[in-house]
């Protein structure tokens, strides 16, 4: 692990036994300023990194232990990355905030900035309400300046991510005609989390096409309170996630009728402009569209504009990996805001193909 | 292939050697009143049917020669099926029409009513515009009269039949609001023929999401007619198809506003009431939903609806196998219907599982 | 289900649940001469078929009720299919043969003539050690005229069935010429069951290469019986099995030394002279290589054989369905030898492709 | 393109857009040392690299032009890396050779020290037969101190680099029994290269197990050629390669016998010692297994031994990442040691879960 002569920025991972934890630790592993000091799990403390993750198998960090929650050396970090389930986040956030340790909540404890809105979709009363003010939404193409002075930052969903970077440029040049916004997203199974379950089992979801949760899905008031912000007005999405039998990518196609009579070129150029200079989010101009191969296992968007003349419709589809820009990767991008590195550092790979 | 006793109907497949084509042939093996007795190819003739589809080694179809598409045997049948492409249907059907062979052609030759959409969408003028008029559409859910008495049947595409039979209680009931229905569909790879292609090479189709054909897919045209038709209005689409790496499967997802307050209970008793006594359309009660895996391999259409009171919307998600209720399986039904069998003639099979 | 006015043959599945006893109802309910009577569970017991396999859904037999396992209605059948785990099969045996009951059981108690063998891999005191004389291998290729006078019968292992029919020309022929057989296969994930577990959790089997059970897999003591019969001699096998992320199907690679110099065509020959008049096996001539697709969905094997002259040593590789030919499809074939039906019955149908 | 301040090694890629060719771009682009100045391709010339390969579209590298393999800038490379079809490496080398350009060649022409061998199985004359002696085979595990030295490196073949690590150990101890060697390989598809073509089609590939290259396939006689240098003695082996409907990686089942009893913690331990301080090798201890997705996108290879002490046969299985171990990370591995860079650089990242 011999990096930069720097002093090192000392991270922890709580929860690092799923996928998006150890995502954060494989990003951690290759970051020349940061570190992961210390790896816990409740389920899993007491076995190796290895144990958990054969990736890591013949690597140094494979030898790390992973420890308990309860951990003190946590209480050494600098920053602490949570990835662990909602509800549990807000309990544990208070007292490392007092230890002036900053965090990055990869679930969606702090997201949200209404605790009745809280409430509504995730049945539970909010643990802590009044740190929702202060949690900054870490979208960083979105609220960058936010971030770099922020303590708490709540890191968004994968399909919000996918969704606001797609909806952002039309949103914020008020284009948008009516209120409502019909998003239908695709995404692969690590979505879903780790654990196993009846309707994942390999059989039951190989050559499979399904829809879940309907109307309810958690991430829609997630989405609509930043939509709303972008548009200056209140938005409302008819929002259909479904999963897909491939590992991971999120593909998300959003549909949409404009102010006024557009073109692919003329929306297509908009999109670049207002994305010009971000390292992440890549604008396809026609014929070109995106696809998830393009962007597995980096921190890369992918976004596509089409104007449908016929009908006065706007479509646009955007992808991302779901457990990096969708989650792990953009907590590492946060965490450079944070520090005040660029914001590329350690994200800067090409993409993988095939 | 010793059959039942009553006479056979003589089918023969023009376009044998692609996916739909195979798909006939195996659903007419096992056919207890209708046989393949002319299998045809321009560019597989000579070879064994086994050569072509190694599923049917070991089989007395195997042997099966498949003739030259200029075979003289062709005129013996009662019935051709046309797996061809566009343009190329439209110039065989008058020749078989005069010795009085039905047809039931798989493309797009005989679904348009208008000349002029034909041209527009597929880029050609049509060979024998005159006989658009008579053609029937094909979708037995919708048209079983017509279809009993046609000479000459056009086979919907498979999106659009996904997507009719979502649509048809729900437009027939004049519930729908706007003109405007947005769709956003899920295709397995199959439905993209079997022309080995750069894109479809496994190595960049597997783990990958893709849309393609946006704004101008051909099957538009085509889903507007009908829905026009069962709607009584001038009805408009919206529809994004994508490329997802199984083999079969069709997920459409269907997007609208209605006209007044309903609810999910509401909406699948007037679905389930439209198809009752349907043989090939189920329609799930909540908490059910539709998956691909449930209908592959079979000639059913599963639906399941949802009212989205919060922002009264309605979702319609309908699953298909493309190749059978989406191609070879619908042309099936309709020979049965066309020779007053029972509807479910050799297609009365549950689906596979896993 | 009207079937033929013949008097249908009445069985019961135990174990309907689980992938196997899907595919034994999904069989029966194409029979033309046997009928599921009663379908029988443990955990699923009150659940109808299309609520534990949604493919019945919009069928006849989706409606039908999972009974207890303790159902009277089970001792009105003539046969009954044991589709339960090793132990309990044995358990449930003898109060069906005292009532005159026929078993084909699909696990593993059955299948081996020896009680200590069975306790030295299952690593149980086989329940029932008299039944194990009397039991018949249900490999019909190879026990025809055993199965058709027995009451009880063990139906072979997936693994097993495919090495199995892959070797018994050359074993019959004493071409063997050392008594070690080398064996590789690779499997579908629905040969391990339908019960979600962390390893077979999609994202963790999906794109993953994997062997397990090394040196001491369940299904080498059956392999190993029966060639030495077939071999009349010891004969050993090194089996190696793998799971690979597709949900069906059995490749199995078998290598071994010959006696003489040979060919490939001699071989293939030998084999096909073997096998002709088989129903379900195909002898595939080079250069024809056998693939595990064109078998889905069929009770089909297919074979080649290749002789490597450099090395004096010969490859056989052979495929199957797992679920079919490796479990319920041949279950049927044995109930068809059973009560004299002609052996295709229910199962002569081709694959399907793609 | 930011790096170390120490003077890069300038490489140039001929044949970049193949597989083997982007992923060493990939690697190139991440190195710290060395930069990939030319890249090249015969039929992508005029191409940029995001046309090529879409997951580099919004990086640096994604504009960067292919030139056209006569391009005058690849002498001024350093060293350069030929991804390009057997026969077509043999003419470019001698030309690159006399201008001091270093060449690592990725395809079979400098494999076989035997130019007999070669054109037995290659079916070609050698065009530079004379090099052939020069040429060194570039298995840093086996060869690392001619590497160095080299001025021609003979990249090895996926097949036989996860084999002869799996090899080496057992070999060099003079464990082998008689002199064959069984062996069994699974492979992802992109290891059949880029061109679509039928077989590999998308549905015709994906729900497939399928073996190819029986008996001829072109790494038999590389692999007994280095593991008849390893044992000291002609050793033979019967190969049999099969395609998996995976993207990448590697399984390899060898099976062999052995002079002498054993116990799978002896040779576990025996190899474990040999690959002492390998970097790239992890020998792992039973009841650990190899699979493939610990090392897909790493160069690493996993081993896992099993002695069979009821037969007296020894079990090794072997994993890689056909691209990276097998190919292009094998040959970054190589230019590594050929500049006395520390032979990690560049390659020491974690693998990737899921």
């Amino acid at each position: 692990m011999e990096k930069g002569e720097s002093v090192m920025i000392k991270t922890g991972i709580i929860g690092v036994n799923g996928y998006a934890g150890g995502e954060l630790l494989r990003l951690l592993a290759a970051h020349p300023e940061a570190e992961a000091t210390v790896v816990a799990s409740r389920s899993q403390a007491g076995q190796t990194v290895a144990q958990v993750f054969p990736s890591f198998s013949g690597t140094n960090w494979g030898e790390l232990l992973i420890s308990d929650v309860s951990s003190p050396a946590l209480a050494e970090c600098d920053l602490i990355f949570l990835a662990v389930p909602h509800g549990v986040a807000a309990e544990l956030v208070p007292g490392f905030l007092e230890k002036d340790i900053k965090i990055i909540d990869l679930g969606a404890d702090f997201r949200l900035k209404e605790p009745a809105t809280y409430k509504d979709w995730y049945n539970l009363k909010h643990p802590q309400p009044a740190l929702l003010k202060e949690a900054v939404y870490g979208l960083p193409e979105l609220k960058r300046s936010e971030i770099k002075n922020a303590r708490l930052i709540g890191n968004p969903g994968c399909y919000p991510t996918s969704i606001l970077l797609g909806l952002a440029p039309l949103l914020a040049a008020e284009l948008l005609d009516d209120n409502l916004i019909i998003i239908d997203s695709k995404s692969g199974i690590s979505g879903a989390g780790r654990t196993a379950q009846s309707e994942l089992h390999f059989p039951e979801a190989d050559d499979n096409l399904r829809a879940y949760g309907l109307i309810r899905h958690r991430h829609i008031p997630e989405i609509e309170q930043e939509a709303s912000l972008l548009a200056g007005k209140n938005v409302a999405i008819s929002f259909t996630p479904h999963l897909i039998p491939v590992v991971r990518g999120i593909f998300s196609t959003i549909n949409l009728s404009t102010r006024q009579k557009s073109s692919t070129q003329e929306l297509t150029e908009l999109y670049q402009e207002y994305y010009q200079g971000e390292p992440f989010v890549t604008v396809l101009s026609s014929p070109d569209l995106p696809q998830t191969k393009s962007v597995l296992y980096t921190n890369r968007c992918q976004l596509g504009i089409r104007y449908d003349e016929r009908i006065n419709r706007i479509i646009i589809l955007s992808v991302i990996d779901n457990l990096m820009k969708g989650a792990a990767g953009q907590a590492i991008q946060n965490m450079n805001i944070l520090y005040g590195l660029e914001e590329t550092t350690g994200l800067n790979t090409p993409g993988i193909w095939p």
